[in-house]
Order: C-alpha cells, then sequence, then structure tokens
C-alpha cells in the first residue's frame, strides 16, 4: 500500500434517505417526540451508515491496537515499557480491564501487536508488527513511511475480517505506555492547540512529571512540524506527516479502524483521547469518514471536548475515564441495545390508540 | 401514617468505612487509579449504602407512579388526560417505552396507579390510588394532608416490598400527563427559581404553550407560597406543604420511593426532572436521603442540572433525553453492571505482576 493509495479513497456519504426513514421509525413510536435525545440520532446514524433502516448491531467487535512508544525514554509516563507486553498478555486472555469488565457481555475482542517493544506475541494477540516500539520522537520521527502505512494497513484490515465475521458495529481500543503523550502531540499538531493548554497527566503524573510532558511534547512539535508548530494542519499529506514522525503506531493503527469503517461501511466507536486523535487524523486523511465515527465518552483528558467538537460529535457518556483499552466506547454498547429495542420494535401510538404527539417547536 | 411519623424518621449514614474498603478494592485493581471515574464513585457508593463490599446488584427493579394531574385544565400539555391510562395500560403490559427499551434487559417493573384519573386501574398496574387526578393548583391546594402522605407511603412500601424480594438497585420512573408543570413548580418553590429561567417545553410545547405554562406556574407559585415565593424551602414542614399544595401524587409516590430506599438501604436511581424534583423533597423531608440516591441522565428539561447540583450527584449520561417512564435510570443499570464486574473480578495487578500504579496526584 502507499500513501497515495489511501489520499486517493473515495468515501461515499452514509444514506440520507435511510436517516430519514429511520427518524420516521422514531417518530411513530409512542413517546413524546426526539425524546430518546442523542440516542435517537445515534440509531439514524447507525442507519445510514448502514444503509439500512432494520440495523444489525447483534454482533459486535472491540479492535484493540497496542504499540510501544520510544518517547517513553524520556520519562513522561509513571510505567515502564514492560507494561505494554503485560496488559497485551492479560488483553489476549481476556483478563485485561476491558475484557473483565465485558465479560458478561457478548462483544468479540480483537487485540492487535501493531508495535510492541518484545520479541514474542503474547497468546491470543495477533502479530501484525510494524516495528519493535516507535523511535523517541524528540530524537528523530517515530516511524518510517512504510511503517506508519503499514500500521493503517493493519487497521483497515482489521475491519475487513470484522465485516467478513458480520460485525454490526466496532468499538476501537489502545494499550501502549505513552501513548497520551504521543497523541496530544498530534492533537496539538493538527489542531494547532498549545501543549501546555491540553496536556493531561495520562495514567497519573505529578506536577513535575506532567511539567515534563509538556515540555517533551513542545521540544517534539517543534522539531517536526518547525514553522507550521501552532497553525494546525489540514492538508491530508501534512498530517500523514504528522502521524509517522509523532506517532504513535497504535494511532495509525487505530485510524486505518477509522478509515476501514468508512471503507465497509460499519459505525466505529471512540474511545477515549487516543482514539479521537486517530478518528481526527482518519478524516484528515480521508475526508468523510468523520460520518462513520460515533463518539462514546468524554474523559479527563483535556484534548477531548476539542477533538470531538472538531469532528462535530457528542459524547453521551460523561464519566471522568481514564482508563483505555475501549472501556468507555464497550460501555455505549448497552446502551445503543436498549435504544434499539425501542426503536425496533417500540409500540407505535397508532397501535395503542395514543393521539400522536406533534412536531410543534422547530 | 402521619406527618410526623415521616418527619421524625432517622437516617443512618452509608458506611463510611465500607465506602473506603470498595476503594481499596479498585485501587488493585490493574489500571490506572480512578480510572473508571465516576463509576468507580457509584459502585463505592452503593457498596456504602448496602453495607457490604461484595454488592448485589443481579436483581433490579423499575418503580414507576402514574398519576394525574388536575392542572393539565389550564392547557400546559400538548396532550389531554387520557394518556396517562392509555400508557399506564401499556405499562402493565410491558409495552410502554421503558418496557420495550428493557425487552432484552433483566429488570423487574413495579407500575403503581397513585392518582389516576379513570374509574378501572389498568391490568398489570398495582392500584393504591389516593385520589382520582389531583385538584388544579391554580384553584386550590393539589391535595389533602391524608392523600399527601397516603402517596408518599406507597412509595415506602414500594421500596419494601422490594426489599422482600431482595432487589438491590431500584430505578424510579412516572407517567402523569402535566407533570413537567407540577415538578417544576416544586421544583422552583423548594429551590426559589423563577419560572421563566426553568421551565422547559415537556414533551413538547409551542412558545405560546411554553408561555402559558409559565403563567401558570408563577400562579400557583403565588397562591401557595405567599411571602416565600422566590426564597426556596428548607424547613421540612414547608416542602411537605408545598409538595402537597403543588403536586403531584406521582411526586409524592416517589418521595416515598426516595425515603424507602433510606430505610431499606437500598440505592435509589433519579431518573429525569419529575424524579430529581421527587428526590430533593425526600431529602428535605428526611435529611440524610441523599445519601442513598445515584443520578442516572441529565435531559433537556432546564431545572434538572440546579436539582443534582443541590443534591451533590453527577449524571454519567448526558443524551437530552426527556422520555419519562424511568428510562434514562433504567438506561444506568448495564453500566453499573459492567463496572461491578471489573470491580468484583478485576485482575489485580499483584497476578498480573505488574507493578501498581502509584496516587501521585491529590
Amino acid at each position: 500500500m502507499k500513501l497515495d493509495d489511501v489520499l486517493s479513497l473515495q468515501i461515499e456519504k452514509p444514506s440520507e434517505r435511510i436517516r430519514a426513514q429511520a427518524k420516521d421509525i422514531w417518530n411513530h413510536v409512542a413517546k413524546p417526540i426526539d425524546s430518546l435525545g442523542l440516542f435517537e440520532e445515534l440509531i439514524c446514524r447507525i442507519a445510514a451508515v448502514q444503509n439500512r433502516t432494520d440495523i444489525q448491531i447483534d454482533q459486535k467487535a472491540l479492535i484493540i491496537m497496542c504499540a510501544d512508544n520510544g518517547v517513553v525514554f524520556e520519562g513522561v509516563s509513571q510505567c515502564g515499557q514492560e507494561v505494554t507486553e503485560q496488559v497485551a498478555a492479560l488483553m489476549g486472555k481476556r483478563k485485561s480491564s476491558v475484557g473483565k469488565l465485558s465479560a458478561h457481555y457478548p462483544v468479540e475482542i480483537f487485540t492487535y501487536d501493531v508495535g510492541m517493544n518484545c520479541s514474542r506475541v503474547p497468546e491470543g494477540v495477533i502479530d501484525r508488527k510494524v516495528c519493535r516500539g516507535t523511535q523517541d520522537f524528540v530524537k528523530g520521527p517515530a516511524m518510517t513511511d512504510e511503517q506508519c502505512l503499514e500500521a493503517i494497513r493493519v487497521g483497515i484490515e482489521a475491519v475487513e475480517a470484522c465485516a467478513e465475521k458480520g460485525m454490526g458495529l466496532i468499538a476501537t481500543g489502545e494499550m501502549g505506555i505513552g501513548n497520551t503523550t504521543t497523541s496530544t502531540a498530534l492533537a496539538c499538531a493538527i489542531l494547532g492547540m498549545l501543549p501546555r493548554e491540553c496536556t493531561g497527566r495520562g495514567a497519573g503524573l505529578t506536577d513535575e512529571g506532567l511539567g515534563k510532558k509538556i515540555r517533551v511534547i513542545e521540544e517534539g512539535l517543534s522539531l517536526h512540524l518547525g514553522e507550521q508548530m501552532g497553525k494546525g494542519l489540514t492538508a491530508a499529506g501534512d498530517v500523514f506527516e504528522a502521524l509517522r514522525r509523532l506517532g504513535g503506531a497504535d494511532i495509525a493503527g487505530l485510524c486505518g479502524v477509522f478509515i476501514g469503517g468508512a471503507m465497509y461501511r460499519i459505525p466505529i466507536v471512540i474511545d477515549g483521547l487516543i482514539s479521537a486523535v486517530a478518528a481526527l487524523a482518519a478524516d484528515r486523511l480521508v475526508p468523510g469518514c468523520r460520518d462513520y465515527m460515533i463518539a462514546s465518552h468524554r474523559g479527563k483528558e483535556k484534548a477531548m471536548a476539542r477533538l470531538l467538537e472538531e469532528l462535530s460529535l457528542s459524547a453521551v457518556i460523561r464519566a471522568d475515564m481514564a482508563l483505555g483499552e475501549g472501556t468507555g466506547a464497550v460501555m455505549l454498547f448497552p446502551l445503543l441495545d436498549m435504544a434499539r429495542c425501542l426503536y425496533a420494535d417500540g409500540t407505535s401510538f397508532q397501535s395503542a390508540s395514543i393521539k400522536q404527539y406533534e412536531r410543534l417547536t422547530p
């Protein structure tokens, strides 16, 4: 796969006709108009993406991208790199946090090693390693063109595999010590934000640690963006270059998942910061991908609100979560199940002989 | 039951010791500290209320209070009173919106007629009618002392019945045309807010309809509060009087449910505006009830944010919902199930041989 293959992808718009039909179904359910709020919109969005009013979301997947980040050696995390492999090993056995959280919920979990710094790939983890950890972005580009493109391809193919299994909805997750640093750096690069205004404490940092993280991000931006620093990036080529230089392979992999969602018409659920940055990068590389995305939660990381706003998405869960692994995205699933139950089998005004509510307000 | 029987109730505090133990369990799960955010707090709260760290939330109930409001005859709703009975009849067959929404979710629904304006009680609805609709509060008090107290008792006994069935968590719901008018009036009375600042469109009103609703609420407040209007109410006796005078029986019934939760140590989940006003009234009548409450969603109604703030509660779902029936409260259930799965069976740092995160930030 070449960069041009990605940048020349044409994304069809989700069906406006189906979206309107789905809204009409909602309007006939015996309840006040619009009263399931954003959940009505989410169901209509899924219908438009899937191009069918009888949406299929019984089969759901979580794709987790695991990778290591060279920038960890600058001391931006409380943990060592070995934790990435340790948690990925738990993921492979469905024993990590997201696996335990969803133990009684029917979601299939696909964990990818897209660039962990370890020699063996843990059991249950899919080996699609493009590097053994990225390079430290303070010292040079995190990835080569080839590595970055390959990671994107891993993501696209992960969705292709889900499409073949009939998955109707895909959540995104990640694991990679240091990845709030890489994703904050990339968010700053794309949106032109200042690191000191949007860098968070990740998995837990002291004031001193936070200060160091901010300085490291500033150094990276200065090294890789030069004069474009603080201006934001819109051109696809520039965004690819920022993704490649700042990393990480997990973000590139998830970026591929969001592109894949638009290609295979499967709605992709954004999790937290890392996933949201990947989503924005995907929409910059291949405009239109955003129409295939769904937001889940808005967590603690400061850049998150800005990213969702940029993508014109609203998160229905607000719980200050910062776990990663796709936990917030997976928690959206049972809410969508419930909304779908009412949508697909709601009692109509007509069958209940109740006078239908009228839309009186704009 | 006399008013003094209610006002003299003493509510024990939830166990701080158990709450701390529950937080300690969270801290040993292999994930960043506090990273499940508000869900960690909610689980700890449930543990403190239930007085056990191995929280029991497998069995869950929804208590729905249905009643009619005389104020409907002032033209504050798009619907006629007959809709209350029609929807209650659907509820009795689990065919209303909340029944359909939760069709595949294990929650038992108990629908009470606590004051509908109909001669026969629909099948599947529990008959605890205290009146055939309240009086129009613009013309006089909505309820007598006895009716209001009896409605509160219905709520307390509804929780007692759930306690006997071993329910670990109870959601609140309501049905009653006109009840955003009564609940906004009561919220204004208790919190000293101005109707024009916090009255919403309920199930759908034009600008003209909204204007009329505001004037009706202002009239009611002026008639029943006199000089206390705009000052807020804190004394239990005053709050009871406002509840009795403004209504409705559904709010009084839910108020009893919140008191019952504190008496039987079962966490009660607040749904939307009507439920939140009942919750605040309960905490004013019997101080300490708030410790037994859990917020679910923050919907469209304007007074909602203020009510939750007053109760020191945060809603994790933000979806502009305005359906009622307990839909938002029930949607919190699967989220709590997932959080509990991780809490009760999370992989520990120790068993995974991962170095535990340290709490470095305040």
